[in-house]
């Protein structure tokens, strides 16, 4: 940055602004990039052996985020939602397209501040900006962000290939990231510091399960594929509707962080929450029987814990099994964003 | 459509959309799509003698249309300044990711007519959708297209290797898009009714010169190459700046419509609005001396009009030259996103 740094985008113009802000994105060293930001196409190079993996997510101010957050985190989970869908496919990410639409009165302090979340990101992943666009927006700040990853030809994990009897894994804890918001918009009380700070750091910074998603793509130990965005019964939903199955899943067995057992032994009413609310991130796969004892191997080797939490059944719904064995209905199956 | 037709977004919820809208983009018989619309992320398969190339750009409300605007003419510009991207890197389309974010009040027969507009587009580029993202957004649509194409090894047409004595050529007419631009802005009156069209046309419907791209790389034609998006002097500056040289730009020379050609004729001043108005997606390009001929050929061989417009210089600067030697001084290059 110059030694008069301009207050708002408006002052600072619009190619300056790639040239400050967005161009140090790119990280050396990553493979594949023959030409990156600043011409007309990023120019990419995938190795033979390697399919190419692409998903676009966006962050809306408003709907996502608020004008008050912490651009940081921002910058972090505007690329962290993306990996997520990456690991979800088994792949290793590597490139991003970024798309940003920005009002004129932002200040520029906060895109340092979101530069830095994108950057500590993506050098923490080792994946790099390749290209973009910066456009003004009447209002509000939207966040577009374009992730590539690479996964060897045919291992891919796709989300329609489960099979009845296939055991139903979750990678880490469920409902984290529903309470933490929760707590934020003051629905929760009375929550201990400690609990509120983690649970609060699950829904910015969430973790997306990359080693564990190459290991099961390496290893073919996983069938259907989706990582947790919507809410844990609407993606097992999904899955099952891409593969045209049923699951049965056990409430008892889901795992819970200890900060949620305590917020659900004080309301037990919470756990409908936990079920449906989105954002956690986590992987949730199926795997045929004779392959589970190979994940919780790759689950010990790659450091991430799994759980089994039900089945794969015929039929085209997903029931949800209390713990005393009742079956719960729930009103929606998961986040809807209209 | 089932019978029962949803008014508004926020009516039909978002799977649904994704099934009624967004699933029918896919077209059949495009290569390379191993997994498209409907998983975490699209599998792609990349030949092995190809380079990737992918780009974004974003159409905003408020910004770049009104709500009042066509909605089926945003359809075909939103993949069409994207293709103009591919076009100007030499490649050949193929794939793209849709991200929308929409108010949930926006009438279904909004997205109906966009859709339409994107899957003509589509058909006639042979371009599919292969994934995407919905959300709401609290005022106004926003569209962002992420377009991929392919290109053979080291074949991609960059900025930045305009050499010294390289002819500078444009194809097709120039500030036809700025001058639509100003008729339907009011500020431009008494013109023609056909002359209207055709440039209000030419905004809304900018031909990408994906032949002309294409012919260019394959044959190694061409050496610095942008689409005229941001302007023609800014654009030409683009080349210039990432090739280290300056140009000459002879304003006598610059191809206009007989649209533009008659409005000038009425008002001279109109030629600066040419020279720095955007969005005509023509190419931009320069050529060895030795090349020229090949160009020409090229030229007839695709069908596309080209016209010599200048010539690579020494130095950092645009020299915009008139008709009578005089040199011009510009205040703005182009146009500015802020």
């Amino acid at each position: 940055m110059k030694e008069e740094i301009a207050t708002t985008l408006a002052s600072v113009g619009e190619f300056p602004l790639i040239r400050e802000f967005f161009q140090p994105l790119r990280l050396e060293g990553v493979a594949g990039v023959v030409a990156g930001i600043g011409d007309d196409a990023a120019v990419l190079a995938v190795p033979r052996t390697q399919q190419l993996l692409a998903t676009v997510d966006a962050l809306i101010e408003g709907i996502h985020f608020s004008a008050t957050d912490d651009p940081f985190l921002l910058g972090e989970k505007a690329l962290r939602v993306n990996l997520s869908d990456i690991a979800a496919m088994g792949g290793r990410p590597n490139w991003y397209l970024l798309s940003v639409g920005l009002p004129g009165e932002t200040p520029s302090q906060w895109l340092t501040e979101f530069t830095r979340g994108l950057r500590g990101c993506g050098e923490r992943f080792g994946v790099t900006i390749v290209g973009g666009n910066t456009t003004g927006s009447p209002s509000g700040r939207t966040i577009h962000v374009t992730m590539f990853g690479l996964v060897g030809q045919g291992r891919a994990l796709t989300r329609g290939v489960a099979e009845v009897g296939d055991r139903i894994f979750v990678t880490g804890t469920i409902g984290d990231a529903t309470l933490g918001l929760a707590v934020r918009q003051g629905g929760l009380i009375g929550v201990d510091e400690a609990d509120r700070r983690y649970l609060e750091g699950r829904l910015d910074l969430p973790e997306p399960r990359v080693d564990m998603g190459v290991a099961l793509a390496d290893a073919a130990a996983a069938r259907g594929v989706i990582d947790v965005s919507d809410g844990l019964v609407a993606d097992l939903g999904h899955i099952c509707t891409a593969s045209g199955k049923g699951a049965r899943l056990d409430v008892g067995r889901i795992p819970l962080s200890e900060a949620a057992r305590r917020l659900v032994l004080r309301d037990p009413a919470l756990m409908r929450r936990i079920l449906t609310g989105g954002e956690d991130y986590e992987l949730l796969f199926t795997v045929a029987p004779g392959a589970v004892e190979m994940v919780h191997t790759l689950s010990g080797r790659v450091g991430v814990p799994v759980t089994e939490i039900g089945e794969i059944v015929a039929g085209a719904e997903v029931e949800v099994v209390a713990a005393d064995g009742e079956r719960l209905v729930l009103e929606q199956g998961g986040w809807r964003h209209f």
